[in-house]
């Protein structure tokens, strides 16, 4: 039972709600002896951290984490690391008028339904401000596996589908993608999404997105056949963050369409080296890491929350309506990237230590 | 840890290979006092069995399950129910032709580098008969769930894809799917389609599949959030399958091209019933159950093994090829159509029991 | 994969250090809709505390606990509870002395040897301060279990034997338990027990104890054969706790003394409620609830940190000696009572939960 | 959740009734590449099975343990090895007279009031049949560990008390234990012991034991503190074994009795190994193997079935009384050694993978 743990070796589990006075995590199973930089926690937490930019939502969090515990003197010790963040921008706002009201697309009527109370401030519990947490949890992740791995591992991930608008992933462009508020990788179509998005923000309206995200530098034998295949934890991992309905390994929803030819990724040997002419696969081959780079993407739904009223219910059974006022954030997809980066961060690391575990290497 | 264990509270633990002398499962958390009909078992794997119609392998497999415990007058007793399936058609083939070499897009080379050892006759472990094991443990899930339930209670699955021919699925139709070799749910494309993987089988090709499986009578509430959503387990129960490469719930990775007003499901209330105008999110909002039909979906690469000669290398790092002689399976995507059903079971019936624990409902 | 965490169903995962700057647990699984009293929940932490009489240590530790996160409105919603207990009495002690050096008896070698890094300050993460986290979530469990099971719920540990000195159980008494700081049970034995103690915190030694705990009003059924029975997750309870090196359930170690007449309990009806003539079984039947009183006992041994020198290494290989200065604590067993009481709240929701989910009852 | 499965690396999940057609277990997460010897695990089978001295039951069976998967040439593979062992001795027997009875002292009266049905032929799942399938399991985890870390690892154990009879454990005598059929360590008390049982099997009574097993070449670091502790490991496993009560770990209840200064164990340092001058510890500080023997024992009640009239009720909750008539067995705890010594290299192999994945080593 992990309601609110990810992983099985490397574990996180989050708590908080959005409105409370914090949320945080406790990180499980962190080798000892890793140097941890709580400034390099940090900048990740700021890659995720909404009121950036005019593409994303204005509400401003804070978002400072502190490390309370299984540290000592900059390293890790191997017991949990716990750290937290408390929240800054709870005013006291008036919840009058959405508190017994289910917002379409949220979960305010399933969690009602299942607990038979919520936290409706700000979502509770549903807030995408629990994916904070993640973040925090994968930058130790990646710090871990740089300082195992080396400096040839790395993941990056990038929108590569905003709403109806596409790119070209041949032009991927790591350095291009930082530069960029919508993680963009390819340079030829940044200013028509621009245009595009701020349309929709206008509009009042919103946009789905897709995010792929790729890990390099991953050893070959990571995952679990049966059930822990690698791509079941990472198509889990990714389905687990708010509003994703849909996860690609390689080729993903694609490979329906491909002929077995152009599928399979052929292999040859060059000296020490095992190349393969394609990619199709992700990089991961009857669950298991193939040593190619792991390409792992979702889509997020469009924020459900825009302008335009809405028809409803309340929790007292009766029709009524419903819209956002005041901000909104048009494409909750953006914040996504480093929150899939985080999460295939804890997959990876998880999957080094079974492995360990299970075949020694 | 759950290498070859699926599950939370219903959980199934698989073993076995392709070649050795039986494959089997363990059920455990199975509820006590629940009727089991073993010929009911038997009919889900009777419809996943290869060398039924001219569309898929013609390799026959018998796939007779026995009950060896956990069972008692005919009832399920609460203790694990073990059933076995001896193999019937591991003729002693010469397996000297592919024994070294790594067939591309199967999991030869990724086993290989993980254990360093692997059992290459028919796949071994890799192979997709794993699936006959939570082919039966679908079946108990299902008998279960309608004993729990009712027959309201029920899940069906489909081939809405067939390589680069989709269908209507407007046209849904179950009565149809249950009477056609290739689980095709629309009436008007089912000639096609045959004629087409004819062309492929012929041809010595293969296809991929995209598989929806919808499940009706599910309660509202069940899932847990945050890291035991039921998307999440739905997603990872289908990427367990072998050569599945994507997974959707819903609008899935299509939701990323609708906008807000397009996406999100209005609500209403008629008397005591809750109703939805769309169902986009696939009966799932938060990770919990609406209370709609649950609906997934999944993408299954073509078949790797194909008749043209194919480029690969060898465990002793040297350049060689490949191809397959003989029969092949043009589509394995037709044969995951009950073992996604069976997996649907699975999951909901380990979240039916999971949210009587956490909620007592 | 559980280093941290206990528990199946209702889980809590601890951290902190004894000298960081906070400690806490995060509890998961927790039923809705509880009122939770944070008044009671520190109640019981304040059983624990030490500095509350001459007979344990007189170190001051406030622990006072706030909630962070799983409640609304004062009930619990389904969410993960963050309790947090920040460190006070953490004055920057010269542990130069003892930095180095492996205290016998204490965990100091094994946590460095294992972990190649220990924080040394209080024992780190091996301090007892550790236990404060379980006696929160422990509280939360009682809670829980006396709103669904009602008052006839109770849980009662005493100290059933210090260091050489037994007690009769038979005339163990409820209200004289809790009017006591030794949690003696037995009225007749407590003066001589006090100058016995007194004694031995003059001479700076210390002694072991025996703690017993009961649980009443435990419904019939409770607990998961054959590897998750009730007396196996309490026998790994009590063990968890610092110091314990021994666990019994009923007659425990003795019965290997008693003739099968003896032993096994007879049953009898009257009425509607079956009897037991006695309860040599502790109320466990083949690792289920007999709807008995639970009875576990636990032994502590001695504190480890005593006055005279003791013989030991340190982390470069050489031999040295140690021995403690200041104020000591005469029998760590006494505080286990709380911690007792918690564990066996703890395993019993857990229990109680996973059997509404494994049975509906 | 894991009812029927015992470890968390080193899984096994065991399955089966004594009158069903079969038992077994699946046994996961066995690292790949180990030449695994059956006629080794039939031997340590042959130890547990019953009929094979004048001093335990004459019930005959089998136990022949066929291996159906997870091997390829002899070697593990790193896939699911699953083992069977067929029922032989299961005469259909007339039942009649006990299947409404709940015999006292065993899990008759809890199985059906946690299930509402029970397989009442020879206990079910009850039996100690099921622990052929642990030995089994344990077998394999030998073999495993003598591979990895070579001859010096042993685990053996003995009875060291039988009813009110004691033994001196400084006579501990490895080879006097493997030659005498009471598993007795003191050459100068088995004469009086068998005089004694014959006695009590005569009488148609029985009783209890205590067996202590010992693991040596274990290396420091194991266990997970603080809650998958490698001493709450081997009190869970060892109280997992039907009857038993009550366990400890090296001086156990014992300790309570000791002073500080008795207990500790000091250490120095010869060379480059670290001594201890004694072992109250039994091999674990803190959750954490030490390098010393790890040494645990656990009393084991007198077996509940003997031929003295015994009162009781039946399902039907009426008053009753019962008596074994024929062949029974005088002392289920000899029984128990090859059981607590399977387990015991169970939990070994599973903290030395554990520990593989934490720290590396």
């Amino acid at each position: 039972m992990s309601f609110n743990t990810f992983g099985k070796f490397f574990r996180f589990t989050t708590w908080g709600e959005s409105h409370g006075p914090a949320i945080g995590c406790v990180v499980d199973g962190c080798p000892p002896n890793i140097k941890l930089n709580i400034r390099d926690i940090q900048l990740e937490l700021n890659k995720r951290k909404p009121g950036q930019s005019k593409f994303t939502t204005q509400r401003k969090e804070d978002d400072k984490v502190e490390i309370l515990s299984g540290t000592f003197e900059g390293k890790t010790t191997g017991t949990p690391i716990s750290m937290i963040i408390f929240n800054k921008d709870m005013r006291s706002r008036d919840y009058k008028n959405i508190k017994d009201k289910f917002r379409p697309g949220h979960a305010d009527y399933t969690y009602f339904k299942k607990y038979g109370i919520r936290d409706y401030r700000g979502g509770g519990r549903q807030s995408a401000r629990e994916t904070a947490s993640r973040v925090a949890a994968g930058a130790i992740a990646k710090q871990v596996l740089q300082n195992i791995i080396g400096k040839k591992y790395s993941v990056i991930g990038a929108v590569t589908q905003l709403g109806i608008l596409g790119c070209d992933t041949e032009k991927w462009n790591d350095s291009f993608i930082t530069k960029n508020h919508l993680f963009c990788p390819d340079k030829t179509v940044l200013k028509l999404w621009e245009k595009y998005l701020l349309g929709i923000r206008k509009a009042g309206s919103s946009c789905g997105a897709i995010i792929e995200v790729r890990a390099r530098g991953v050893p070959v034998g990571l995952g679990a056949p049966i059930y822990s295949k690698l791509d079941m934890d990472l198509a889990s991992a990714m389905m687990s963050i708010n509003a994703v309905k849909g996860v690609n390994i390689g080729s993903g929803m694609n490979s329906a369409q491909l002929s077995g030819e152009q599928n399979s990724d052929e292999m040859s040997q060059a000296g020490k080296k095992t190349k393969f002419k394609s990619n199709n696969a992700g990089g991961i081959l009857g669950g298991i890491s193939s040593g190619q780079e792991i390409i792992v993407s979702f889509a997020v739904k469009p924020t459900s929350s825009i302008l335009s009223q809405r028809k409803t219910i309340n929790k007292f059974g009766k029709n009524t309506s419903i819209s956002v006022t005041g901000r909104h954030d048009p494409c909750v997809g953006i914040r996504a990237v480093p929150i899939g980066e985080a999460m295939m961060h804890c997959v990876i690391l998880d999957h080094y230590l079974m492995n360990k575990a299970q075949c020694g290497n």
